[in-house]
């Protein structure tokens, strides 16, 4: 079995050509040595999307619009539609997704409360940054377990959080003063995602070699991460 | 137009042959007289399915076992695709969504604060009893607009709240005492569930014979509700 990460090229060109996900397999960094389990990898990534979907949902319950609550409903109801492929995934690998994600439940319940912010506008900004970070993250490791292509595809899919740009930018417009709360807010987030992120990778046995494999990948996140948050209007 | 409630038949044999819903037009009870503004009624649906979809979410986050999580989430999913299908019939109207629903909001708003409950147990019980009643009724009124078939249809399908049987059985029999607290609820919540499908239809007009049109209509939707305690155990 072969673990691809994808990687962009680094040269000078590369800001230029900066895409939201990876599109083309410039440069590919093995990360095969690793191994990670698919199982597990599949089951923490389904566990996530149903936290997602649950803090999708209360986003939406506390939209103030009818419109907002729509698209942050819909938005809800594309990470369950991940989620449900991801389990379906398990299944047809002879594995009681329930079952498998019970395991990360308190690693990623805890998560969750830790990145569900104070207020509505941080939890906002959670979902944009922290699900985009890990939707990245895990359709990349995802594509390269075996038969992962389609999750993986699913996983880099439209999910539908674009309207917490439109949201935030509008509510810092009219107070900007929570640009630097929620600037702040945003540069502490991106550890709490990171960290489920080097989890879903075995950790016992890591050699030298091996985290020197993973450190451009780390780095191809945060870079999106900076990104999403200029997006926002945030300073990374 | 002819709005048309499908009426079951009242015969010695109804009891024997009454389903979850009426499958055929045994007899119909016509209620063109009362002319419902289709745009009102998919406006007030649709929106109603957006309150169920935050109601199910709520009930997934706060559900103990991750498999009752998940079937909760998937029922959110399943009001959401209803809502989904109402604001696309809208649209197919010409009619903006978002706008046609404002009107109603603050009433539906209302209403659903009222019917949360102040526990899980009670959030299931609200969602499995009112969900049920006004699927039943939208599913009938919708039945009779110009047009209205598939959404009918769409409103009449599954809306995976199934589970929410076997969540409140198995708590019941842990703790027999909720029984006749969910009982006082359920009585509660038929009260306001009728004032929401009342709210649907034009209010006024209504002569004292456009009144017994209706009152069949409302007899079934409490036969129903009967139908939908006895399942949870609880005596109606």
């Amino acid at each position: 079995m072969a673990v691809i990460f994808r990687r962009r090229g680094t040269g000078a060109d590369a800001p230029r050509s900066r895409k939201p996900r990876p599109d083309l397999p410039v440069d590919r960094v093995s990360l095969d040595a690793l191994r990670p389990d698919p199982v597990s990898v599949l089951a923490r990534a389904a566990y996530l999307q149903l936290g997602q979907f649950e803090a999708l949902s209360r986003a939406a319950s506390g939209a103030g619009e009818i419109g907002d609550k729509e698209a942050l409903s819909a938005a809800a109801g594309r990470a369950l539609e991940k989620h449900k492929v991801l389990a379906a995934d398990l299944r047809r690998r002879n594995v009681d997704p329930t079952s498998a994600m019970a395991e990360f439940r308190p690693a990623i319940d805890a998560y969750f409360a830790l990145v569900a912010g104070d207020d509505w506008h941080e939890l906002l900004t959670s979902i944009y940054l922290t699900g985009g970070l890990l939707d990245d993250f895990f359709t990349r490791l995802t594509a390269g377990l075996d038969g992962g292509e389609r999750v993986s595809t699913v996983l880099a899919g439209d999910s539908g959080t674009e309207v917490i740009v439109r949201l935030l930018s509008r509510d810092i417009g009219e107070h900007p003063s929570l640009a630097s709360r929620l600037a702040v807010w945003g540069r502490r987030l991106v550890g709490d995602a990171l960290l489920q992120a080097r989890a879903a990778l075995p950790a016992s046995r890591k050699t030298e070699g091996e985290e020197r494999r993973i450190e451009p990948i780390l780095t191809d996140l945060m870079a999106e991460h900076t990104r999403r948050m200029d997006r926002l209007g945030l300073t990374a």
